[in-house]
């Protein structure tokens, strides 16, 4: 039985809800259940990590039996699995719900098989309505899903020669106001911003996303990696969000971490010691230099070392885009040898 | 009395005449000698130094008393200046010549003056016609006029993070194929091709301009800057014209001497340390970096130390183009502190 109006209507109102949840360890959902003729009987999402899922939070809304006959239309396939939840496909089937409407199947090993489970309950299903739309609300989701990890881009800016500042250390306007203003935008759609000690210690930013002086409304976690101590007066301290400090280089560990905080994209900002070693362990899923239109020479490299010693080790990229910024130029780039492009966390 | 169509058309013919003649230490000037009635009576055109002007090369060509009356139509103001040939303003007075329609003014302090000196002898003088066609085909020249020397270009081909090669120094292929023949057609555009004797040593490169396998017609002169002595069996020493070879390191003095020679452009193609040097000696009026999609890190840079201490005396470009070439792009750029760029040597 193919979607009708109602239904597809139904589905939009479910991904507008389904963004109202926040990002994090679990995906974005959105459910709307409807009456036989099609009136909303409950709304649903997801409200993070511990919480019900979409269906049983719209289920909760009716009073037991209210929902026999009823048509369930959620954004993700309802689940097949009890975790800190009991599976959603079950309470579909125990609420009476006659028919399932859903946008995306569920890409999970372990939660999937809850179409087949409805079916096997006599339950009608329809899969792939407005998939895409579904898909774009959990991008950063299941790409983190797919990595197993955050996505990470590591963004730099240099000389046409590649230099991160003048051989004294001074670097201010090295890129122009596109560039910077570009820089904050993409903050603010990360979910973190990674930067060293060695920044921390040197330059003492905010790592907050703004515009101009204002604070844009997102703000990404502040997260500072290195041995060495933070100093107590740090802006970083002052940040929107309670900074998190890694101790140590391992940074397998730390976006393992920040994985299972929920944190699904990671903006890595320096300085040239941390973005050569994401570069060097393979975890750059996307590259941002920003050149400027002026040579530097001297010592202080953008990227420092990154492992290569003969050219068949180089790390190739492809470019997304080569994209100009005021005088500048920005370099979109991934890996060559990840087949497409990353968009998570694009602007 | 303005121009006619008849002093139009041999203006045209002039320019292509003035096309014949070599590039070199005076402009490319073309003539042509129109009877009252309008018939070409001779042509002439600029065989190179030491050699007749235009006007007297067409003069040259006719019995004596036949310019009498005649128009002579001439890409560049007749000079006024006795060199190695005498006043060309003089001698087309004393052929009788009773028009003179010329294209662009001579820019030269010590040659100029010709329209005046004609003018003060009778002779109707109409300046400009098809100036900006003249302009275009001495436009080297007049570079290297206002310079003082040759109009100097420096290229580099780099990864994105500013290295020339691997730390073994291996580098092949980190510019694609596009990047290498757009190398090939500003070669031979140009008058003269500089590299360092580390480049010799290192690359042993034949500096021609090819297409493939192939040689391009326009071949630049091979120039290298070095104390070490280039071997004997140097591919440099296989090159269709003769390498000139300056022991030093004084750049000036390299460029006093090719200009000397009639070398208007000169293009530089490394290695580092040659090109910083150019660079650090504000001698660079064009820069061109050829950036490939890949990172290195290491220590092998595309530049080396180019004077810069603190960012305020950055070498700042003005950016004219980013050109991408294949899956690299050309930075093509001017010093921030000239007005324009120059074009000379252009593809
Ligand atoms: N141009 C740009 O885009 C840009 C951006 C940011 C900063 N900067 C400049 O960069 C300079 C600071 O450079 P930096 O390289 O010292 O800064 P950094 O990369 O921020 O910090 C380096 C420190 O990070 C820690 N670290 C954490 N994980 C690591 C790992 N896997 N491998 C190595 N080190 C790791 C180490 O700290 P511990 O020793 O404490 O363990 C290391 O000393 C400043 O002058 C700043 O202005 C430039
Ligand atoms: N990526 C690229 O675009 C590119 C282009 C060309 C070469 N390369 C690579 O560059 C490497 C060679 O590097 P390199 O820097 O040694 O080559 P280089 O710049 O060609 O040669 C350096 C030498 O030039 C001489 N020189 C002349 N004028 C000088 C001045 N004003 N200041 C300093 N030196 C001056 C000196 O030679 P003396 O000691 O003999 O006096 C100096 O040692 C090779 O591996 C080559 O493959 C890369």
């Amino acid at each position: 039985m193919a979607v009708n109006e109602t239904e597809r209507e139904a589905m939009s109102r479910a991904l507008a809800l389904a963004a109202l949840g926040p990002r994090g360890v679990n995906p974005q959902v959105g459910a709307v259940i409807l009456s036989p003729d099609g009136t909303i009987l409950a709304e649903g999402w997801h409200h993070g990590a511990g919480t019900p899922h979409a269906e049983v939070d719209a289920l909760s809304k009716l009073a037991p039996g209210a929902a026999r006959g009823a048509t369930a239309v959620v954004t993700l396939e309802p689940c097949n699995h009890t975790g800190r939840t009991g599976p959603c496909a079950l309470a579909l089937i125990e609420a009476g719900v006659s028919r399932v409407v859903y946008a995306l199947d569920d890409p999970g090993a372990v939660s999937g098989g809850g179409a087949e489970r409805l079916r096997a309950a006599g339950v009608s299903v329809e899969a792939g309505e407005q998939a895409d739309a579904a898909h774009a609300v959990i991008e950063g989701w299941l790409t983190a899903q797919r990595l197993g990890r955050p996505h990470v881009t590591v963004k730099w800016a240099q000389s046409l020669d590649g230099r991160a500042a003048a051989d004294d250390g001074s670097s201010q306007w090295i890129t122009g106001p596109a560039a910077r203003a570009d820089v904050h935008r993409r903050r603010a759609a990360s979910d973190a911003i990674v930067v060293g000690t060695g920044t921390v210690l040197a330059d003492d930013p905010s790592l907050t996303a703004r515009d101009g002086d204002a604070l844009l409304p997102d703000q990404p976690v502040p997260v500072v990696i290195g041995s060495r101590p933070t100093p107590a007066d740090a802006a970083v301290r002052r940040h929107p969000h309670t900074p998190l400090f890694f101790d140590g280089h391992d940074l397998h560990a730390v976006l393992a971490d920040l994985h299972g905080r929920g944190i699904q994209s990671v903006f890595v900002e320096g300085g040239p010691t941390l973005a050569s070693a994401f570069v060097a362990a393979g975890l750059a899923d996307r590259v941002l230099a920003y050149i400027a239109p002026v040579l530097l020479g001297g010592s202080r490299l953008a990227l420092t070392d990154i492992g290569v010693s003969s050219i068949g080790e180089a790390h190739r990229l492809t470019i997304d885009e080569w994209l100009p910024l005021g005088a500048d130029l920005l370099a979109i780039a991934h890996p060559a040898s990840l087949p497409t492009a990353s968009t998570e966390g694009a602007v």
